[in-house]
């Protein structure tokens, strides 16, 4: 069964008209869970794009976040809601739909050039991805590239994301969500 | 230099009076977190404590869990903050020092008799801890055991666990907390 079929569709959440796609399925089976992670491993051992260290999104993407950063030999840095952290941190405010939302990382995170891998567990609209990019741009990080699960081409995150010429990879994607 | 010289202490965090053990130091370097991961996998593969699941407690859960359960080859569950996750839960309120708080898991995330690791960064009052184990037994789960990279005994959460019978490792300690 591949990584796609393991994934649950949760309709109309978080609200009416959403297709949730849910990697908690896919994850708690230690076969699914060790797809994800190879795979992922695997694409980073020999793709070329190189990086210092893994900088996973809070919250599930500190779960590949983490493993990815065990196999491939780099440390882990979250990126978190505000409040969460609890020395100096930098902010980064940007837009969702409604509104706006915050995100943090500790002030001494990263070093001058490190280059980060940023980890999620879906790309929609790309939002929190750019905004997660940016901050780790504030504090002298180069992003090398970002790395899903699930990609959901046809809400524009990835087209967004590769205009501003970042490197993508994920494992899977959904169409007309 | 080892996993405790690591942590990063900071005072008066989240509130007057508290020694915030911050383990973001000790993770973002990658010998750091191959020592953390290295240690609790060794000790999980050697010390006869069997289990066929992680059940990482969000959110700093989330990034040791998700290590462990590629490096033991097992699947990984989380246990989230209310409205979380998608699909069916059940919930489980547990008391604080000033009022309560309420973790949710999948309803369909453990099947029964199956054997769980409860992973978390920190061991205090154990309130959080014996709320998940709860959580995991409503579920027809069993808890084996109970992972943290930092136990502060004094502050009586160790006793507390021990004391219902539950199996607990960490990697370091700090006293008088």
């Amino acid at each position: 069964m591949p990584i796609k079929s393991r994934i649950r569709t949760v309709p109309d959440y978080p609200k009416k008209g959403i297709m949730f796609r849910d990697i908690t399925t896919l994850i708690k089976d230690p076969v699914g869970f060790r797809l994800v992670i190879d795979n992922l491993t695997q694409h980073y051992l020999s793709n070329g794009v190189d990086f210092d260290v893994i900088v996973g999104i809070e919250a599930r993407g500190f779960i590949l976040g983490g493993a990815l950063a065990y196999t491939l030999g780099k440390g882990f840095v979250p990126v978190r809601k505000p409040g969460k952290l609890p020395a100096d941190v930098v902010q980064l405010e940007y837009e969702l739909e409604y509104g706006t939302d915050k995100i943090e990382m500790h002030t001494d995170s990263l070093v001058e050039g490190q280059r980060v891998l940023l980890v999620d567990d879906l790309l929609a609209t790309g939002g929190t991805a750019l905004a997660a990019a940016g901050l780790v741009e504030k504090l002298g990080g180069v992003v090398a590239g970002m790395a899903f699960i699930v990609n959901l081409p046809d809400i524009g995150g990835e087209k967004k994301i590769r205009e501003k010429g970042y490197d993508i990879y994920s494992l899977t994607e959904f169409e007309g969500d």
